[in-house]
């Protein structure tokens, strides 16, 4: 995608005509999660993200008082540039908006969480197919019982994304994300779901279901859904999020983030 | 292990004192697979090394009208310092000996070939358990469906090495030994065993057979058995191996081949 589709594309989002999931969009383009919460608890949130770094990966805070990245998109306004955000009250989702400018509060602190969007990229460029990207899906989420490691209010269990990997190139696409730590990196588990608690892989917990075909292997890497769980355990009076799948994209090319393994 | 150590062990195997298989031992050592054949075989089975370096890493090759490394061990003697040979005759084994000096011929060329008990140290240094280390067993090798790239006479099927690793270790396993790419490097093969045409994880073609325990992933690595199989089929008129396990070790430290993933 050209820097000027990828603007395209953002203005659509921007005017909520785009408000569909984010996978196989922007490709080459560095997507990242969003968590929105109130100042007071943003310092023990960034500690919470750099506790689980593997599942939360900061790339950038934003705010207070402020909607706009300094790093990752110097254009973009964080209130209506994704295509869907979820609404959390006291421990419960109250809705789904297409932006938040009604409800935006100068004290909230946007969290930018790197995303596994982001390294899908290079997995098709080297001739890895990802299932929900052919089939035009969201990727297939789970809830695990992997226990986060807790801060303060914020605890939960480790959220996974799931893609269905031909058994030959596991190792490959195993490799290959690990160059990308800031955007979850290598999977956290492969193969054998009943290991983490995923008793059945048709009931997923987020986005689609994308069946896992003979000769292939479910891949787990860890989800920046994971700290929604969190944010519903601490009940906290106001939370935003996007809705899993339909993410922030950025101005940054998925190369920004390349690193090599020492 | 230090050299002191390493030079007396080298002699027991000299004196044929010490004839057993090598896991376990000379931890952080570099050990070699061997194949020795006759000249006018080794420029094709160089190539068919080249053409396979996953399975037939070559770290070194040694003759005609030699038996001693430059590089990997200037005081060893190939045809002693091994703790036992595989004899092939016109595509049969023929027989198991201690050492090759009755039946060395001139025109013997030795390949030494990379083998993944090198990379066992640095599993071992990040905690990762290694079930036939602790039980004081030789690895477990199977023969896989998975065809080698032919080259002339020389053709077969890769034989993997097995290491049952604890489900929440394996992505570690698969990083670290991803840097030694000249012991093999990375697995090849992660879980599901019927995918590669092993259909019973008890029957073992070659080492020991070693429990894969509940909460475990069998992982597959390319095994310096590999060209055993090329070289039956090939019916060479003399060859000999190493007894799988049963490895060269030899004077350099394993960090010698450890290589930045880029």
């Amino acid at each position: 995608m050209s820097n000027s589709e990828l603007f395209k594309l953002r203005s659509s989002i921007r005017q909520n005509k785009y408000v569909g999931f984010t996978s196989g969009l922007a490709r080459g383009f560095v997507q990242t999660n969003l968590v929105v919460i109130e100042e007071e608890y943003a310092g023990t949130f960034e500690l919470f993200c750099k506790k689980n770094s593997r599942a939360c990966p900061l790339l950038e805070v934003v705010g207070p008082r402020s909607f706009t990245p300094q790093l990752l998109a110097r254009n973009a306004d964080l209130r209506r540039d994704l295509p869907r955000y979820k609404i959390f009250k006291d421990g419960q989702v109250i809705g789904i908006k297409k932006d938040i400018i009604d409800i935006y509060q100068p004290n909230f602190v946007f969290f930018l969480i790197g995303c596994s969007f982001t390294f899908e990229n290079a997995l098709l460029n080297e001739k890895i197919e990802l299932k929900h990207v052919k089939e035009l899906k969201n990727v297939s989420m789970y809830n695990t019982n992997v226990p986060l490691i807790p801060e303060g209010i914020f605890k939960g269990n480790l959220v996974v994304s799931m893609r269905p990997i031909k058994y030959n190139k596991v190792v490959d696409a195993t490799i290959i994300t690990a160059h990308y730590p800031k955007m979850h990196g290598a999977p956290v588990y492969i193969g054998y779901p009943e290991l983490i608690g995923i008793n059945n892989l048709n009931n997923v917990d987020y986005g689609d279901n994308i069946k896992v075909g003979e000769g292939e292997v479910p891949m787990f890497w860890a989800c920046g859904v994971s700290p929604q769980n969190a944010i519903l355990n601490a009940k906290l009076p106001i939370a935003i999020t996007h809705v899993p799948g339909h993410m922030f994209i950025t101005d940054l090319k998925d190369n920004y983030y390349y690193e090599i393994i020492e």
